[in-house]
């Protein structure tokens, strides 16, 4: 391991509500949060919701001398609207694109069209290799009747997933956001306990900020009261999360939140709370574990893994009723077809008769015949589309499913192999340069 | 590293065609394929093109005993065809989906509605964690003419960023499956070149099966020559390729493909021939490099990297092809869409034409007039959804070749940090447990 004694990253996440000619102030706004980025010089800016190129790239050019490194996540029909900016030298990017992501005909969210993903930058601080992720998740717009949990509950799968496939090896991750998820939110915990990540407002040593950490709070001018109900002072659904490696230990010295306004400004940056987090990182080399503490070891790495089936198990009722309602949507989608379909039958039918009668008067006036007829095709064309799409939605719910499924067989075993007085194979600590257990939490 | 002598593990891949009531006997085939899994005992089995779930699970039954372990992959509207089975224990998968796969309206061609991906499976192999990939790319169906290599270049450019982000750490990587791609093909050179991925073909000591390795034969039955043109032999579009890590040699001890027919039978397993590697890990502890071997290591890695720059340059030529042509497709969309809209304007115009000068005749037949605003209607839905998808297709393509540029940048500085004499830092050996460098094309 490269000998550092001690780095400090500073690590800065906002969510833009970046929508041109919709988002109020939005053009001010930007202009406000590019003059505090150059001032302030995080070593890295996390960013959600920057919808437009045009924004991105006016930010890059304001940020050129301070943050020499950025990029910008396309994906979808509008993008993903996640950008980073760096410091440090960016090597490499990777963008994973959620399977489910809401439903393209709820155009007034508009989730579907963001094209929902995480994005990945590798990083390097000093001889440190950092592994970046920013994301955004589906939005929740109803907590009592929330249609799209189980959409979130896969994206919380698959967001967990890729950092624990692609962060091995890495020295420090870091993964910064706007979850749309409470702290003890079912995505939120299958996220930190699979992979380990730690949430830097409940690590930090001071905090200066909301009360509670709030992101998306009442005291902000954007936000309507009424969105918030029934948390009347709002709620912590931005993050930044960490964690090191074996060398590596990572602390988070301070943390800090925007509070609904900015110093000698009309409005703050955005309907959402900025955070910032001072992360501090030590190398050190780990320290040989007795037999007592290996057996202590043993149990708390038993109870995290009993723990990590209590939630996958979880996880995966609500993905079965996600499954069981696109089945009844395809179902519906199915059953509207087929009506039209046999509307249109019967009313070719109808129309055919005068030609097999010949004689006989057409029952039909053309008017008439031809809007029916062309309603009839606009209802098969429609339902063809929904049914495409949610035998889509039904199959990643399904591979969700069967993952999670495999995932809980998997752990199951795992804590099967826990005996109680001999160290068991499962519990030796991986030798350096081989990755742990898929399935350690700590990982 | 655990102490492993010598592991023996057998590796067998084929794309079984299995289009149900289109491919020909495809029943048939699925039970002698079955059968000749059942009596093999490969340790892992990749299938590709199993389109229906009804055959993984009826192979699954089959295979109960001497493949415990499977996973099928669900992804698209029909699912990504994939399916692993395994004699080690799977603890966890992981699927990725291209972000381009072809166009929705080439439904003769059918490969968008596959959901191509490339499926993990993390497995034991005894204490020795292997990651294994299976994957099918977009088929090629006009060599002189290919409208889907943009595609293809951009699915085999995430193929590589997705394992090599996600084996690290793990003591054997292999890849199977149908990669659409001649040996010498961009594709595959920025996949072997990127992710330093051995051919098992090119590195067996022994092979017995078709001349050059090909597995798409004229021989075949079920092959119609004329696709073969201008390769009247055959062409090699299947592999099965493999790594080791720093502490596991790997070597390809024999390798075999079928020929086109299976003795006793009447037909073959498919119209690809299948692929059956003999891979032999030898762990070793690795030798320490004296100073004269360090600078030959050096200058071998330098040449590597150059060569990757020119890999990885001809593919953003051909991303800009791609997006070039998307352009144009979205511009004719949105072009033919304004049409539409113009007509049916035009038409509402005359037609308001009696009310507003009350007493003139109405100038349409009422016929015409619903048929003309129906085929405007239809044109003006038809012309958006192409718009949203050539919208979804230019995002990935940008996507994609920002990222190539990135990676060029990155590749290009480390070759400027190649100095002849004194021993550089970037090539300085990672230490253990620590990622090596994000370009290493070795990693």
């Amino acid at each position: 391991m490269a000998t550092t004694d001690s780095v400090r990253v500073r690590v800065f996440s906002l969510n833009c509500w970046g929508i041109r000619y919709l988002s109020k102030h939005c053009h001010q706004r930007y202009a406000m949060i590019g003059d505090m980025l150059c001032k302030e010089e995080h070593d890295i800016v996390l960013l959600q919701e920057v919808w437009s190129e045009k924004d991105y790239l006016s930010l890059k050019k304001k940020l050129a001398s301070s943050h020499l490194y950025s990029h910008y996540f396309k994906s979808g029909v509008i993008g993903s609207g996640l950008a980073i900016f760096s410091k440090h030298r960016i090597h490499d990017t990777f963008l994973y694109r959620y399977s489910l992501n809401g439903y393209p005909y709820m155009a007034h969210h508009g989730d579907w069209f963001g094209g929902k993903a995480v994005g990945m930058a590798v990083l390097s601080i000093g001889s440190l290799t950092a592994k970046v992720y920013v994301t955004h998740l589906h939005a929740e717009y109803c907590r009592e009747k929330d249609s799209y949990l189980p959409h979130r509950v896969v994206q919380a799968w698959e967001l967990q997933q890729f950092v624990r496939h692609t962060s091995a090896g890495a020295d420090v991750v870091i993964l910064g956001g706007d979850l749309n998820m409470h702290p003890q939110d079912l995505g939120n915990r299958l996220l930190r306990s699979y992979t380990g990540l730690r949430d830097s407002y409940l690590e930090t040593d001071t905090f200066d900020g909301c009360e509670d950490g709030l992101t998306l709070i009442a005291d902000n001018p954007f936000i309507s009261k009424k969105e918030l109900v029934p948390f009347e002072k709002g709620i912590r659904i931005d993050y930044i999360l960490f964690k090191g490696c074996p060398q590596i230990d990572i602390f988070c010295d301070s943390m800090s939140t925007t509070k609904g306004s900015v110093p000698d400004q009309l409005f703050p940056y955005s309907d959402h709370e900025a955070l910032t987090a001072e992360l501090r990182l030590e190398s050190h080399t780990p320290p040989e574990t007795g037999r007592d503490k290996l057996s202590k070891n043993q149990d708390s790495a038993a109870g995290k893994v009993a723990e990590l089936v209590d939630i996958v198990t979880e996880a995966r009722t609500e993905v079965k009723v996600g499954l069981h309602c696109a089945e009844s949507m395809r179902y519906t989608a199915t059953r509207t077809g087929a009506m039209g379909l046999a509307l249109l039958f019967l009313e070719l039918a109808i129309a055919a008769v005068p030609w097999l009668a010949l004689g006989a008067e057409q029952p039909f006036p053309r008017t008439s015949f031809y809007l029916l007829a062309a309603l009839c095709c606009a209802i098969l064309l429609t339902t063809s589309l929904l049914y495409v799409f949610y035998t889509m939605e039904l199959k990643s719910l399904q591979g969700a499913e069967d993952q999670m499924r495999l995932a809980v067989g998997s752990l199951q075993e795992k804590l099967r192999g826990f005996p109680v007085a001999q160290p068991p194979n499962v519990q030796q600590k991986p030798p350096e340069g081989q990755e742990p257990s898929a399935f350690d939490p700590e990982e």
